[in-house]
């Protein structure tokens, strides 16, 4: 990972800031002869878009995404394609409303990154959040689209599972329920709980925080290597790196640490498949860094905004002691739009490793093993 | 990130098998001029070392250190300095004891990274577990002993504070403790309790998990970056990256969930240093994924071992179902040893971001500004 | 180096293709708080423009250059600068007239890259070269324009040095001159020369090689690393990946073969600046990998276009043998063109390493070393 | 390319100094299942090792390999083959004769690394030439040798072609011939004349240059990409960093730049095998960046070695001037031992490309395409 590039053989290069003209990424090392239109990303696009529902923030941006590059409708079979070359994907920022940020243009929001920005490179485009603002995360989730259609049977899906103090109820989970109501939540009884908590929420000028669980069904047994390039260290990665992330975990995670070890093993059957077939999955579908072939399964905890109505102590980036109060447009629960930026990290880190996987040991060796080896 | 490369600019790679003739690294991107000899990294080997107490693994180790590159006895100082080239690292295996793996050498146990292995590459040194033995983050710790020596005025320091269900009393907290218990504890009430509970855990073939916390003291505000090099993103790649951790959390972590963006955001005041003064840590000194020169904080949860005295149900290589109960030398809690890891792993993390740093930006920005720009 | 990225520190992810929407690059990790403008980069590609003369290809295209992300402008200055975040340079293709490629949509230019697109991906972008075009070059010039800026007094030229058979009076070397005429070369006398053999060439529907010199005065002695980060392969590995070069020298290149050791070595003196002073530059400014403080010297050979008029042997990509004629728009002499793209590349390789240094070493050593040792 | 890891995919880390107590390397990336022991590597290092004849430096090292890990004997076959996790190569240094070093530790040889060393680094093992000995690139031929394993019928071969004014005569090419001289030179009458001249080169005290021409055969069609992952930018990279070289050709190289368009282009046919048949191969088999599938042609050349008994001016560490003499062992042509490394260096530059190849895009398409393409 450099800094703005996440990936090794699938390699995704963000760019881009709130109040630009654009913002975008090039993705490069994507296999070519993979059919690619702007209609295969903007779905994913709209399902992260702001302003959908009085739960998120109210700017209205179109998020239409254009390929610039990497694509070619091979004549002989008129359907465009990936060529193998990178793919750029640039999205036009509209509703930028560069007005008035003179509240903020000097003094630091507590807990948002201006103070940091400044301290590290001197200077920070404050407008909107300029690089640290979630606008950035429409050009994971556009990645995250082609990343999809990488892996064959890959799915990757993700659910909202918490808000501030509450939890779904597990029994309820259903898929379709998540399409459903604004919170991307499989609970339909908790998304009833989440508007009345949210609203309290948001008419009283406050935020608060999410968790989120992303699900990939689908990955092949194989993906990841023993040690720095571990399924699970780079999906760990890969979801810290969303903004305002601040937990990962993978399969039991945190809860793990209480278990015993007969409990936390997955004992293993022989499924009619002739594949091994696991009797749970506390791992969360990855041993050793590598996965399993289970459905691999990691949540993360995402912290409230910082953007406010709340008066709070804070200084300027001249030294001077203030107060401030962010207004404008924001969202009470940034953890709800995070979900399909989730499920986008999770299938480019699962899109990478299958490609580095194919690299290194080609053609999957054949499981099980014959007794007798060949001579 | 390459399969064992962990790094940009300080790049640690590893290599090595459980019971192979030696494991080791190489340090590569190390700066020059830093006096370095074997003493400087045997004592944080020595802490990792299986075999003194008798709540770890009985194996006996020396795991004595040499250097085999990258140094040079300036004979203007006589003193022993990196030059600049690469480091390595090895230390030979003693106590492999070979003998009788007749047991595991076809069925996978449970839990453990066997099975993956074998289905990602076709082949598997399952003799102590191979590459995926715990035995490989002795490597890291020796890189992480001259990762300390880079950042001028950094500690890193780690402690467990949970084993099972027993959490330590944050309020008890006492860093002179972690080195006289065989915990890493700070609760020295705490590590007696932890000791009659690891002494059942034994006692009945068992294992059991653990929560580490990772504080490190004296790191630059504005290491890190926006987007794919934040500086949380690669402490949770690297935690997660250590053997059987399965979840990690920077500052509040999942509890961040449940807070207010008001009771969340760490105020501001200019302290009598002239540099700002946050008056909370929730954030655990990371904000927009750029440190903000409070301290470093980070937790990681370890799983269990699934090397345990209870027969589980398991498949072997052939495909055949059978029953395994793991004999010989295991640790009932793997994550004590993994404190020395946690903190190697987190100052490795740290000084590649240092470099980093100061590659692209040079010298730091001057905070806080100067009101009227020079012209 | 990934596919389409190139450099370290430093990082240019060039994307487009020839007769896409638009072509450009995402410049990752260029320090922050530099002056940059569309204005400084703009000269750059209007050099490497084609058309301008009737030794180029007559495609007409403004290339003209715009900063989509990466800069702001400090209301404390009012000056636009780098924020060190991802800068994206964006040209749009204007001239790509797609009319008529039946003649090469299928079958394959001699000499040209479209069976070997067809054979690795599968499927290719014929119009105009796609990814294999000189266009992509564009991209790089604009890239090298900011690389100019990272490295304080780097001054980075290049020459035309040989068209064909006719190789320039080095006596009569002239700086000055290569911006008079439209060769880029710093003889005069050989300018004419060259234009009456390329009008030749030019009518006669074919095309012939060059060769380029490029001098970098202002390179920082230290640059570069002992084995696999010298200075001079990350040099002849920029320079190759030109598009149609054959060939790469560094000092005295392929001479040196037949240099004895004694004539080879560049002598040593002090200078009255306290610093040491060569007396020859066989090296090329270069020694170990490492630079010098001299000129760092490089020439790169080019190879003629395939594009002629001339019928040549070849296949389809259906396995059948017919001849082909690549008539329109071409460069009887690419290698013209290859001049400001190689003062990019040598640009870009000198501050990725100018920051890599900086990274790792941090402040350079004073030369010459104190005879007695502080204590 | 890091400082010193070369590869993306099959990744090199050497490390060692000339006079530490071991060199090696640790291969990362090798696919698994590949026989592998020490006999394997060592006839490689054998040819390169020095002493075997009075053209080469006397010092006498045995050059013996030890592999440390990533391998593993598979009890179902008996075989040792790689495991696909790192291999480390060892090879320990046994005649450093570290005894007198005055002469040197302080001047600098001119043409020598040792004044860039220290303006770079502050510090210089000037043991041997330190780093900057051309015992490194044994690590280099030891990987090369597991790299030739990893294609399919990959071939790779180098041979000396010119040493100073003197060059073979390509109608004399006989590879056979290359085993039976100490030059490896394919002509076995310009072998005498070798012997001749470099016996006066050897009594002069001086020192002479060379060119090496490697030649892959083998290499299939597809490898390399368009822009910065040229096959030929990495070869370029790849010889140009090694020690002494300071030109690299591929195919016609600098030739290149006198031939007509039509002369250059190579003409194709269909082949007997369904293949297209290139009539030349100007190219030196690479395309675009890519691999044709002919013959990958490399040329690079040797500078004569700084080490010679003529007294030349220089400067020392602390800025006097002086002059030197490099008494000791050492090579009249370091051109020579550079054939074996040659080989090695596109060895494993072709296998990076192979895993990369086999990783983007998977297996090969069908060459040629049905010209009615399927429903």
């Amino acid at each position: 990972m450099s800094f703005n590039t996440f990936g090794h053989m699938f390699r995704v290069t963000t760019f881009g800031e709130s109040h630009g003209p654009a913002l975008g990424c090039v993705v490069d090392g994507c296999p070519p002869r993979i059919a690619l239109t702007e209609a295969d990303i903007q779905p994913f696009l709209d399902r992260r878009r702001p302003g959908q529902s009085r739960f998120t923030t109210q700017r209205q941006e179109p998020d239409a995404v254009r390929i610039l590059s990497g694509v070619f409708a091979d004549p002989a079979t008129g359907e465009q394609v990936t060529t193998g070359t990178p793919i750029t994907l640039m999205i036009e920022n509209v509703d930028q409303r560069s007005k008035d940020y003179s509240a903020i243009a000097n003094a630091y929001r507590p807990g948002h990154a201006g103070y940091t920005y400044d301290v590290k490179y001197g200077v920070h485009d404050y407008r909107g959040g300029g690089r640290a603002s979630a606008r950035e995360t429409a050009a994971r989730v556009a990645a995250g689209a082609i990343a999809r259609k990488i892996v064959p049977g890959l799915n990757v899906r993700a659910a909202l599972i918490q808000i501030g103090p509450h939890k779904i109820d597990r029994d309820r989970w259903d898929w379709d329920e998540v399409t459903r109501n604004p919170f991307f939540t499989p609970d339909a009884e908790m998304a009833k709980t989440f508007a009345d908590y949210l609203d309290g929420v948001r008419k009283n000028g406050s935020s608060v925080g999410a968790v989120i669980e992303v699900i990939a069904v689908g990955v092949p047994a194989g993906l990841g290597a023993p040690v720095y390039a571990k399924l699970d260290a780079d999906l760990a990665g890969a979801l810290m790196g969303i903004n305002a992330v601040k937990g990962v975990e993978i399969g039991d995670g945190f809860a793990a640490a209480m278990l015993s070890g007969e409990d936390n093993a997955d004992e293993m059957r022989m499924g009619n498949d002739g594949q091994p077939l696991f009797l749970s999955n506390h791992a969360g579908g990855i041993l050793g860094g590598i996965s399993t072939g289970q459905p691999v399964v990691a949540r993360f905890a995402v912290k409230p905004t910082s953007s406010i109505l709340h008066p709070r102590r804070t200084v300027d980036r001249y030294g001077t002691e203030t107060e401030l109060i962010t207004k404008g447009r924001h969202d009470p629960c940034v953890g709800i739009r995070a979900v399909p930026v989730g499920e986008a990290m999770v299938a480019c880190v699962i899109a990478d490793h299958y490609l580095r996987q194919r690299g290194q040991v080609g053609e999957a060796p054949e499981w099980p093993f014959p007794k007798q080896p060949s001579a």
